[in-house]
């Protein structure tokens, strides 16, 4: 059954006037408000309030992906309004989909939260979710919700290919060119700048709180004739890695092809020069250092960064940053890459 | 990106020999052990290793349902076995899907855990899902992982209808006959025996532990003309509370056909001796009563009930429980049910 709240949840603090908490709300109080709040999606039939959704798949396929968002590990309640927390679980998964060159369609949504949190904040993170599932053209078509000690948010996003094939990591081919599209490293410097206590380039924080992914460019890429593609969650070379060894190729990133100017580059050279206020050098490197290191290391920006043939006509909000040679591994300007621990890891 | 794994279980505890902990298998090394010991399903053509699956969706839509399994509030380590979870997860969601009158086809699953959880639990965990999945014909396409303080799953499922319309909640007409099949009662059962400590009728605590929905009868179910089902996961008095309010119908019980024999009135019979054994009198009333409401207002066997036009030719495995009438709410035997709190709670 669907969008059932556990009894605990409702029991908790029931009786008050207006509704403070989620359990002030209750079990359906809390459904009924987030259904409210979410569309269904054009291509839903059923949606929340029986046991399953039913959505349109006119392809025959569907494509699904599923990204868990955990209060303490993926973001904060301090750092985080609860609209941000929802575009954000909302754009992880519906970039997936967007990366293997489909349409999204629709989000199930499974929330659970201590009965003590604000109802508001569920109301807040229910228009975020609504907010990005539109913007993907998708719609909210069900969930779960239940009690927990932290919230949590597990969304699953569904897609359809319109008739094509999925553009998969493992089709690049050398010769090939590396292209990408969106913010790299935005989402990386606002998280620094936050940590920093720096108020200045609000523009990259509030990249952080709230990716936006260019979904229409992943069904743009597989017209294109992409041979392969991702989405940067873990930083770009750590994915251009994946699609290295998914594909049995190597590829190259040419950093001065990555146009590092502001505000990344600004930001820099705050967060460099509050890091060696007292020392004098700053541990970080220099400003340009450090802003290359967020372009090709940082993550949760959710750009497609996609492989093409040398022939493609690529419109320009696709920058061709780099080529696919024989080989294996990544390198930047031929070399491997040493500016960051999250890289080494994912060696 | 799917199933990614923080860095935060990659690093803690890396290093040692043979892997004993999430932790120390690492990052990919807990994505390769799930997926090979869960097969994608027949009609998956993307599955674990790329940003998001691609199964099949013959007839031109998918139906999909996820549910939460919380450690603490939905199981506990100390009494369900990895196996058992993973079971149970696959069977709460799969379960959903046959409710509307389809056929599973995949899971995907977020997944997340201390890094000092057991390896071995992890794989059992697998296990137990594959095993599911494969029972209902479904495989894992997909999934996410992530570190918790507690294990955490969230299981979507997904399932095609083969080109018939779904069976909703909504479509029960007076004169109905209300049927079931599988279990009633039997987990509540186990988790009282569980509960007081009686080691007798181990098949109730197994069936707590893992439930066993009759996938194939929601199919039947549709083919036979059912006007509305749902599966038992609330109780069956809250579950036809459901399909009567959807209807604009009310249902009424009746007690004698639930036949409630062995093993539910033997384990009745022991818990309250149990219950009496100081006070002379048991709170939980007599055996037969208590039997009742296990069957009336248990959750979790995730049983399959439908309603269907009085024509229809049942199959033995769907025994008629009770009627559809014009009117609202669910009666048992014609009047209000007062067995039970749970049930009070849902009204």
């Amino acid at each position: 059954v669907g969008w059932h709240v556990e009894a605990a949840i409702t029991e908790s603090g029931r009786g008050a006037g207006t509704p403070e908490s989620v359990g002030d709300l209750g079990e359906w109080g809390v459904i009924a408000a987030l259904t409210a709040r979410m569309p269904a999606g054009p291509l839903t039939s059923v949606g929340i309030g029986d046991d399953a959704a039913v959505v349109g798949a006119p392809s025959g396929s569907v494509v699904a992906a599923v990204d868990l968002l955990l209060e303490g590990r993926h973001f904060l309640r301090s750092w985080s309004s609860a609209y941000d927390v929802g575009v954000k679980a909302a754009a992880r998964s519906l970039a997936d989909i967007a990366a293997m060159g489909a349409v999204p369609t629709a989000l199930l949504v499974a929330f659970a939260a201590p009965g003590t949190l604000p109802a508001s904040w569920a109301l807040e993170l229910a228009d975020g979710l609504a907010f990005e599932a539109g913007r993907a053209g998708a719609g909210v078509a069900g969930g779960d919700t239940a009690r927990a000690d932290s919230v949590l948010l597990s969304v699953t996003a569904l897609g359809d290919l319109a008739g094509r094939p999925p553009v998969r990591r493992s089709g690049a081919s050398p010769g090939d060119v590396v292209a990408v599209t969106g913010r790299l490293g935005h989402s990386a410097a606002g998280h620094a700048l936050l940590t920093a206590g720096v108020s200045d380039y609000q523009e990259l924080a509030a990249a952080h709180r709230r990716p936006a992914p260019p979904y229409e460019a992943g069904p743009e890429a597989a017209l294109l004739g992409a041979t392969a593609m991702i989405d940067v969650s873990d930083g770009l070379l750590a994915d251009l890695g994946h699609v290295a060894d998914a594909s049995g190729a190597a590829i190259n990133v040419e950093s001065p092809r990555l146009a590092l100017g502001d505000p990344l580059a600004g930001a820099a050279a705050l967060v460099s020069g509050a890091g060696s206020s007292s020392s004098g050098t700053s541990a970080a490197g220099s400003p340009a250092s450090l802003a290359l290191d967020w372009a090709l290391t940082g993550g949760e920006d959710h750009s497609l960064v996609a492989t093409f043939p040398p022939s493609a006509a690529l419109p320009p909000r696709w920058r061709v940053i780099g080529t696919v040679h024989a080989g294996h591994g990544v390198t930047v300007d031929g070399s491997p890459y040493q500016g960051a621990a999250g890289w080494e890891h994912f060696r």
